[in-house]
């Protein structure tokens, strides 16, 4: 059915242009128009493939977090049946990261959907599902190094999930800031971490 | 004289109205002109005091930045001379959460600058120069504990601590997002905390 594949094929288009600019440019710059202009199609034909700027966005968003999710999945799973539970929490959010150009553009992407999100709530319900995901991911690893660790560390799983994925999530909004370098981020994550799953983590 | 007094409330009165329009209907709404049309002035008028959107952005963003340190410092003042390390490093990130609505409006106009610093760099400046400060405060509060406690959790200062506000941070933008409670929220941020100020930390 190549006609199907032909309208996905050019909504990931019309995204890849909606992304480019919101990167390029801020959200501000996203209308139907701009991104018509920035794919070099007419407005009517965006107009065809989403009919409103929050449909469009929400689908880019989603093109996003598939990106982000298909990547971690696989680094994950290249880790191999033997990795610790530490290795693979580490493994995971370093592809959270903007750490190359790649991940800072869909950083970027991902700062603007938040900012425009908190005054429409329902787009945010993407953002909300896969980060619960993570966490009961990051809750279980936490869980499973407690029962094998000699002397666990005392605090709870759903508790420090939370706090881990907030802390890997405000190191990549302040490396989006420039606030620090990727190697700064890389060691204040590794060092929680070491707390966390003990101190042979990134070494593993 | 009157005259500069008025400058300020002025230029303040038309930032109360761009804060206002960036957390209700994001800052792709902000424009001198709506911003004039929110404040019920002029364009003109508006244009007396602030040249351009990024000029009016800056102020804002500042007295945003003002407001927070003005909270946090009174707070953690009003702990006095006595209070442990932990009681003042969580004083100081309690008040940076958005666990009321003033602090909610805060939140999403610090998070519209922060999508909007990701492509004007120079807006950024005054949000890195203030979390630097942040850091260091923070930084000088794990060494004070780790010098008075029996066993010292093993991390680098500067690494825990740059841990620690990105950890606050994200606590606070998935709150924004409403990916939970301020209470789950809180509880985190306690666990955390306990783990590296000691367990007294949130009762003193």
């Amino acid at each position: 059915m190549p006609r199907k594949v032909d309208h996905q094929a050019r909504r990931k288009q019309l995204a890849d242009a909606l992304m480019r600019l919101a990167a390029t440019e801020g959200l501000e710059a996203v209308s139907l128009r701009h991104v018509a202009a920035e794919a070099g199609v007419s407005t009517g034909m965006v107009q065809h493939y989403f009919r409103t700027k929050d449909e469009m966005m929400t689908f880019a968003l989603e093109m996003v977090m598939n990106n982000v999710e298909a990547r971690a999945t696989a680094a994950v799973t290249a880790c191999g049946p033997g990795a610790s539970p530490g290795h693979l929490v580490r493994t995971l959010l370093m592809q959270t990261l903007p750490l190359d150009e790649t991940r800072r553009l869909e950083g970027h992407v991902l700062l603007a959907f938040l900012a425009y999100a908190a005054v429409k709530p329902a787009i945010a319900e993407g953002l909300r599902e896969s980060a619960s995901q993570m966490r009961a991911f990051l809750a279980d690893q936490i869980r499973a190094a407690q029962a094998t660790r000699g002397t666990p560390l005392r605090i709870d799983p759903a508790d420090a999930a939370t706090a881990l994925l907030a802390l890997a999530d405000g190191l990549g909004m302040h490396l989006l800031g420039r606030h620090y370098s990727p190697d700064e981020a890389v060691a204040a994550l590794d060092a929680h971490l070491a707390v966390l799953f003990g101190s042979t983590t990134s070494a593993e």
